[in-house]
């Protein structure tokens, strides 16, 4: 259904271990597909609001990730990925051990794309965010 | 111009501490007002994204957070906030060695609140906000 | 999946057919469920924005129709609806002859509902909304 | 403190014209300034929600145009503006009368624009919105 460039699962995951954050959060990439990504975290409390649920910024970090990534594997080679806006729909406290963020293209534009991801826990889908990503071509420093 | 109830100051200290999240990222609350709120965070290169510059979903931790206790500043004694959704507009990369967000109340109702905060670095503005939070009340586990 | 209360679909075909804008913008309710409601439009030169498309906003008009009437059927009878925000992204220009709009619950809470509705044209999708709908109770002048 | 091209001014006059849903909505331009224009709309029952207020949509429509003709004037002679998406708070009720709709640039780039816009009623603020503009150029058909 996309149309991809190269290895742009090697890409992705190069870039993914780069970004500080995930590895400061704990969040693991656990598939790569065309236009889709899926991450995880389990909780942890040097994250929580102040109900000890997990923070809704920490929830829309891992959500933005999934989506950026999601929409960088679409992306030619050499481009990078910048997060124009988000949004994020809170539905659920973020309670429990084990949270999944699943990251999809909802279209892709040679200049902006459109993604959105879920958030998942033990009881249900815990938020949604819808993100535009920019495509970003030849500015030093930023590719992936 | 906004009704507050008791020591609100106190109140939003006491729930902004009990945060995980903000220690973690080295936040401080700056100031509290009636329906106003500045944090600080310096750079910290555990919270970046792919090319250096902090993660979109650490301005919006921070920017969520400001947003929320200007909220929770205008709520009655014993109400807990919760955001239920939150949208961030990244206007520049999130360079500098210090941030400052502006979280304040756009209107205040007895059960939903609309806020809104501002990110600021050395270059002028990186980043705005704008969220719904909910006033929780009777609910047990939920204040602050 | 969803609890109703009587019959839903009765209250939410009486609710649109107040709105008035939907009259002056030829918009019909095509089909209701029990947390789904999808509605069409044809294309009216009255509503273009500047370049011969639907304006932004029109589309946004009838997908919060469609979303705020997928969580009115949702809700207890006597109680009415109130968009409290709402995010449309615009993925490709309104072009066509007829448009579609399939509104859907994503959380049904008692005091706060979630909802998201795609707009389609012969081409694709146009555009996707998300937002976050009141249930209204025991105000004057507000039900449906 | 923003850089403009040309009589600014008449094109964005021009292009509003252009704009058919203006028109049926009997929204006037009132007031155009480099990153800001003022927006006016008497209440019209053809464009009620079901309660008889103005639609969200009805203002999301006048708001989005607000700032976009904000972003509008700061771009080069030639080019087109494109919402990508927007977000709107419905703060208030629109009851009254007259409604006005002011939108400026909130950070002027040279393929994206940050605006937001606001809406007022009699009674006080009614909603606000942020939204992204993309610049369109050398693109047949989309100029203004």
């Amino acid at each position: 259904m996309f149309e991809t460039d190269g290895d742009f699962e090697a890409r992705v995951r190069e870039s993914f271990a780069r970004q500080g954050i995930m590895g400061t959060m704990g969040v693991r990439m656990r598939a790569v597909e065309a236009g889709a990504v899926t991450l995880e975290m389990p909780f942890h409390d040097g994250f929580t609001q102040q109900h000890g649920f997990l923070h809704a910024g920490a929830i829309t970090t891992a959500l933005d990730s999934a989506a950026g990534y999601a929409a960088l594997s679409l992306m030619p080679e050499g481009a990078g990925v910048l997060t124009v806006e988000l949004k994020t729909s809170l539905m659920r406290p973020a309670r429990g051990e084990m949270f999944r963020f699943e990251g999809r293209v909802l279209k892709a534009g040679r200049s902006v794309m459109f993604a959105e991801a879920h958030c998942f826990g033990e009881a249900g889908e815990i938020a949604h965010l819808t993100a535009t990503m920019m495509v970003i071509e030849g500015r030093d420093g930023v590719s992936g």
